[in-house]
This record gives C-alpha cells, structure tokens and sequence, in this order.
C-alpha cells in the first residue's frame, strides 16, 4: 500500500514556544474553551488526522507559563468532540498516576461521544513533582516503564471485554444484553488488578488509538508492542532516519508490520511566504524571551537548578540524571555535537522544548517535510505552532496545500474514525 | 429571602423505570450522545437549574440493563456543557476509587468548559463490587464517610488554591502568574497526601457546587458540612419533613443557614392530562417488568441474592447488612409499614429503585409539588423520568407551566452560573 503522510497538531500551553502567547494577537490562555474550538475547526478544514492534547500533573509557574494552568485533555476533547466531526481527538495520560479502570472507561467514552476518533497518548509521567499530589514516591525509570506496559494490557483487555453485538435492545422480548459477550477481564499482574469488564460497550474504533512518545529504549519497546502512533523528538533527519528503521525493526517480532504504526517526528514550523519574512518571525519570538522564564523550563526539563551555571560557558556536565527523558538527551546530543553554549541551549528550549524547529519559506517548508518523509524518516508530523492563532494558520494556509499539490496529502478525509484515516487496520 | 423552587433532572440509564427503554419510541441507549444532547436541551428549554448524572463503578448486566453500557460522566457533560449555555451540569463522582488531586482538576475544568455550571455529585460507592476494578477491598460504611469527609476538604482546598486574579498575562511585561496567588496546600491526612497546587486557575463558580446523597447519619453530617445540593430517598411528606428539618437544623453547626442548603427529594413523576392516561402509562410501563431482571436490581439494591425467597410471601428478615445504603432502609421502612410483599417491594424497586413515584394528573401532580415545597418538606425536586423523551416531555410540557403560574418557579434563569441559579452564596 502506498505511503500516505499525516499530520497531528500537537497543542499544549498557549503553542509551542515559550513565549508566543506574547506574540501580538495571539491566544494567551490554554483554558479558553472557544479559542480551542476555534483552533481545532482549523485543523480539522485542513484536514488533519488528529489534535494531540499534552498534559502535565503538576504545576510550576516557574516553568514553561502558560502549561500551568489548563484544561484537563479528556473534557477538554469531550467538548471538541461536539464542534468538530472528523478530526482524531488524542488525550494524554498517565500510567503511573491513575488506574486502568478509569482510563480504559473515560476513552472508550470519549471515543463513543466522538463517532470514532479518540486517541490515548500513554506516558509514564517524567517529572517527578507530580507524585507529591498524589501521596506517592515517584518511581523511577524502570519501574514506571514496567508498570506502563501492564497497565496497557490491562486497559487493552477491558476495551476488549464487551464483544462487538453484546447490546441487543430487543424491545418485545426485553433482552438488552448478551450476556454471553461480556466477560470480566480477571487481570492479575504485579501491578494491578482489575476484575472488569467496563460498564461501557465495545467503543466505535473497537479499541482506541495508542499513541506513545517515550524514545528510551523501554519506550521504544512499548512502542513496538502495543502504539499504533509515535511521536518522536528528533534534531536531525538522519538521526530521525536511523530511529524510523530501529522501531519499524521492532515490530515483526510481535506479528505486526511497517504499516501498523505510524510515525511523527515533533516539528515546530516558523513559516512565511519568504525566508525573510519567516526569519523576522522567529527572531520576534526569540525576543520575548525572559531570561527567568527559560532557565525555568531549562531547570524542569534537567530536573536541577541550571541557574547556577554560566549562560555564556559550555554545557555544563550535568551527571547521570534519572529524570532525563529523550528530550533532554536529544537536546544534549545536539548541544554538545555544536559546541553550543549554555545560552543556546536554552534558546533551543525555549523555542519548542528541545523539538525541531524549521523556520523558512513556505517551499522550503513543504520541501524539507517531503524529504523527510520520502527518506523514511518520518511517516508525517506532529505540528507545534509556535502560537496560535497565526502560527499555525501559517501552517495550514502555506504549506498544508503544497503537500497536497504534490500528492502527499489527502484533500478529503478517508475515513470516518481515527482509525481509518491514519490507515490502521480495524481493531 | 424568598424561597424559590428549584428543578433536577436526574440521568441514569434509559430513565429511572427498569424497563422504560421498551416503551414505544423510547431512548434505547446511554451511550447515545445526540440523544443525550437533546434531553439536555429539553431541560434548559424547561429551565431546569440542573442535569444530575448517576453513575457506577462496575458492569453487573444481571442488574438494571441499561445502566451498564454508559458513558463516563465527566466526558458526558463536557459534550452537553457545548449544547447547552445555562443548565447546571452535576456528575457523579467517588471518594473511595480515586483520588483528590485528579478528581479536582478535572471537576474545575468541567467548571472553565461551561462558565460556571459544574456540579460534583459525591459518592462514596456502596456497591461491593466496584473494589474489584481497583485491585482493592471494599472499605466500610463508616471507614467510606470518614474517606469522604478527608477527600472532600483537600479537594476544596485544590480548588481555593488559586486565587482570583492569579493570572496576569501582561504580554508587554511578559508576567504570565502572580505566584504569590498560587499556593501548595500541604495536605495531609489520615487517607491522602496531596501537595497541589492543581494545574488550572480558580474556576468561574470559585467552587464548583457539591451534590451529596447519603441519607445516612454519617451522611447527612457530611452534607450539613459540604453539600450545597442534598438529593433525598423518600416515600412519604412526613418523613421528608423530619429529615428537611433535621437537616437544616445541622447547618449553623458549621456557619451556615438554611438558603445555603438546597434539599431535593427524588420524585418518578409519571403524568398526563388526567389520572386515567397516568395511570396507563404506569400500567404500561409495569408490564414490561421481566421478573429476572427485576429480581436482579432488588438483589443488587440489598447485596444478596433475593430470587431465594417467595415473591407472595411477607418481606424476609434481611439482616443487618453493611451495603444497605438509604435507598433500601426506606423501600424496606414503607414496605413494612404498608405490609407489602416481596412482589410489591419488587414493583416499587422496578418503578424507581426505591424513590418516590408520583402518578396522576397535571393539576394533582403540580399540587402535590406545591405542597411538598410549601410545607418546607423540598426546596424543589429531583425529577426521574421513567423514560425518554415521552416520560420527560410529559413533567415539562404539563407540569412546569402549572409550577411557573402558581409563581413557584421561574420563568428565565437568574444567572449565568449554577450557584446563582441555585440561590447559593458565591464561594
């Protein structure tokens, strides 16, 4: 089957640098339902496969400002849900901070709310803030991979224990159930236990899309066993090309192929009409940086107080860190590979966290993404405005249509569920 | 001030009769979203103050059948809160399987979706067979009160934690918080450990409104201390008086007065221009009680298997048993009182699990209404469907004009937000 690119929009704070809701008009709050109504109609006219909602279990205003203070991803797409009808809805949350039970249900409603469309974006939860608010040690990495990986199946489990036809509602003979197409789950690992089944039916896509962003090696083999989208970090396509092959590698020991799992490099376009005028954008973000601000977010992504070091000096050694997660190494990997300083460092956080950022002419853009996706480096992207919402109708206006001109990318939706227009098969 | 009358709609499955999903065009589905949107507009057209959806935390089909196959409250409403723009929004939500930190949070989003019109149904789970799901044991009724009483105070403190005006959002200063505004609340108790603050600002309501339903008398000293909306079990004007007036009287106890306490009984009205066409409808809805599905509810009402004892004989002796919750101590009060048989608790479980069922005319209805809220035995009422839409349709096309004449309910709403609406003092 050919290759079809596809396109998330990844939406978290106020867009994906740090300092784009200073940008003139832009949104200024992550907590404005109609802004984000507004945002996801315009993904969804521009066809994309799915909103990628990040989320968080703590706040630190001293971090990245507007993640702080947001709405919570599985209410927030019940509501978008309603005002769009095509468009993937993907909501993240956590395996270490929650339960099966409860997450396998919320889903499966969301995805029976939205006709088909609901994705769950599985992380262990990195930051180690979080457990304080919910009385616990954090558990490290390892461990958190372990209990991820459980809790999965178990979720799997309980999304499959109501067989397609259980509901009956035969009025004249009062029948509703068949009974024989519920089970319970009986789950007994070392981590959870969950009797099941769910009090929900069999949900439209049967199981609800998986997505997975973890680049560490337990990630990459979570990936391997159970995400049918994985959104990665990567600096560099050949970095990005060697990563696309190690994890596609990865699946037919677990009776899959290349094509049951689709792949997203992160990119954050700063896209013009011109270089020129592409480069005048950036440097404006760039120029509402505050200094306080990065090396907050500088501090939370390296978990350790990296005010104490010179801005202007080398990348400081910074030990074997357990909190690091593939951000901070790519970060790191390039950083150190350019001979970058602290300062760069923190301008290349500031900017998409440590993601890519490709700031250039609408055909330079849209010439850039098809290499990458033609070399196998990526199967599509996730999209990080830098703000919304011209950061992103940037995207949509400029580049979305040279993709399309060039046969890359759908001029319609395929298909009614998630499922079906990220090509997957049923499940 | 004036007392005015206020309405709940109350949400569980097809409606509150067993079988109403075998009436002739009824809804057949809770998982249907567009049909849950148009009940809900229904109620706004009517003015309800308030949508109330009952929940679970286990799938027992043996039980009332179409109460297993639901969608999840909270994802439920955030769709409804985008259809609708002044009805309050209540969901469903346990202190015993989950946590305070998550149950906050996503409660304040719900709160930021729709301006103001949350609503926290708090439950401590009386079924047994939820543990299951949650790999734990059923705690006791009293160990879940005192549960309850712990999970509600940090998540009052979650929601307190951000005070008005911690958002500053000062693009020329670059100010996104002021921190002083924002603090941990450090809580530690006998049952949770919850750092905070949430990751969401201060929520339009300040509090979303508590709902509370134990009758109980750790119950009841539960909701004199948190509730804003008390939604009561009874049969009978007298005893809804008593428990009225015991109630109010538990308020200057904790700082508050008699207005800040909204008392709802729960009521199946089942109506139509006269008493003949009411009475029909019943009649019509009885007949299509199956005995096994009715034997099933009754017993999961009681925690034990009930099929074991003659339907014609007198109520068994039951024991003391710990599951009981106010919904059975008061089906078993009225049928002992009025020396029922097993068959007849079992009608009136099938009706409406045990809440008041009120059949007759418009006029009887309305008055009956009247008098309850005169006689300081309501402040209004949880309204039952048996079924939808007919069953619904009926209450406000008939039954709400007569309550708007007689100058006992309003005509347009008072405010934007539930609280107001509810004549509640802002938190």
């Amino acid at each position: 089957m050919e290759r079809r690119l596809h396109l998330g929009l990844f939406l978290i704070g106020t867009g994906s640098h740090i300092s784009g809701w200073r940008m003139p008009g832009a949104v200024d709050s992550f907590e404005d339902l109609p802004a984000i109504l507004d945002i996801a109609r315009e993904a969804e006219r521009a066809l994309f496969d799915l909103i990628f909602v990040g989320d968080n279990l703590n706040a630190d205003p001293g971090a990245h400002p507007s993640y702080c203070s947001r709405l919570e991803p599985l209410t927030m797409l019940s509501a978008v849900a309603t005002a769009t009808s095509r468009i993937g809805l993907g909501a993240t949350a956590s395996t270490t901070y929650g339960d099966p039970w409860t997450l396998a249900r919320a889903f499966a409603s969301l995805d029976h709310i939205s006709g088909g469309r609901a994705a769950w974006n599985s992380v262990t939860t990195a930051n180690p803030q979080a457990a304080a608010n919910f009385g616990m040690v954090h558990p490290d990495h390892a461990r958190r991979y372990e209990m991820s990986g459980e809790f999965i199946e178990a979720v799997r489990k309980l999304w499959d224990a109501w067989a397609p036809g259980a509901l009956i509602r035969d009025t004249a003979s009062g029948r509703y159930f068949d009974a024989a197409k519920i089970a319970p789950i009986d789950h007994e690992g070392a981590f959870f236990r969950v009797k099941g089944p769910l009090n929900i039916s069999r949900s439209p896509q049967g199981r609800p899309v998986i997505l997975q962003a973890g680049g560490s090696e337990a990630g990459q083999d979570l990936a391997a066993r159970h995400a049918d989208v994985v959104f990665t970090v990567t600096q560099d396509k050949d970095e990005a090309r060697a990563f696309y092959a190690g994890l596609k590698a990865r699946l037919p020991a677990h009776g899959r192929g290349p094509g049951d799992l689709v792949v997203l490099p992160g990119v954050m376009p700063v896209v013009a009409e011109t270089e020129r005028q592409a480069r005048n954008k950036l440097a404006a973000l760039q120029g509402f940086v505050d200094e306080a601000t990065a090396l907050g977010m500088l501090s939370e992504r390296f978990n350790q107080d990296m005010s104490r070091f010179d801005l202007d000096g080398p990348i400081p050694d910074l030990g074997r860190n357990e909190a690091y997660h593939a951000f901070a190494s790519a970060m790191l990997g390039k950083a150190r590979r350019e001979n970058m300083t602290l300062r760069d460092l923190y301008n290349l956080v500031a900017a998409a966290r440590g993601h890519w950022v490709l700031c250039g002419s609408a055909d330079f853009v849209a010439d850039t993404l098809e290499d990458w996706f033609r070399s196998k480096a990526a199967d599509g992207f996730n999209v990080m405005p830098p703000w919304f919402m011209e950061g992103f109708t940037d995207f949509t206006r400029l580049v979305v249509p040279r993709l399309q001109e060039r046969g890359l990318f759908r001029k319609a939706y395929e298909g009614r569920t998630l499922r079906e227009n990220l090509g997957l098969r049923p499940a």
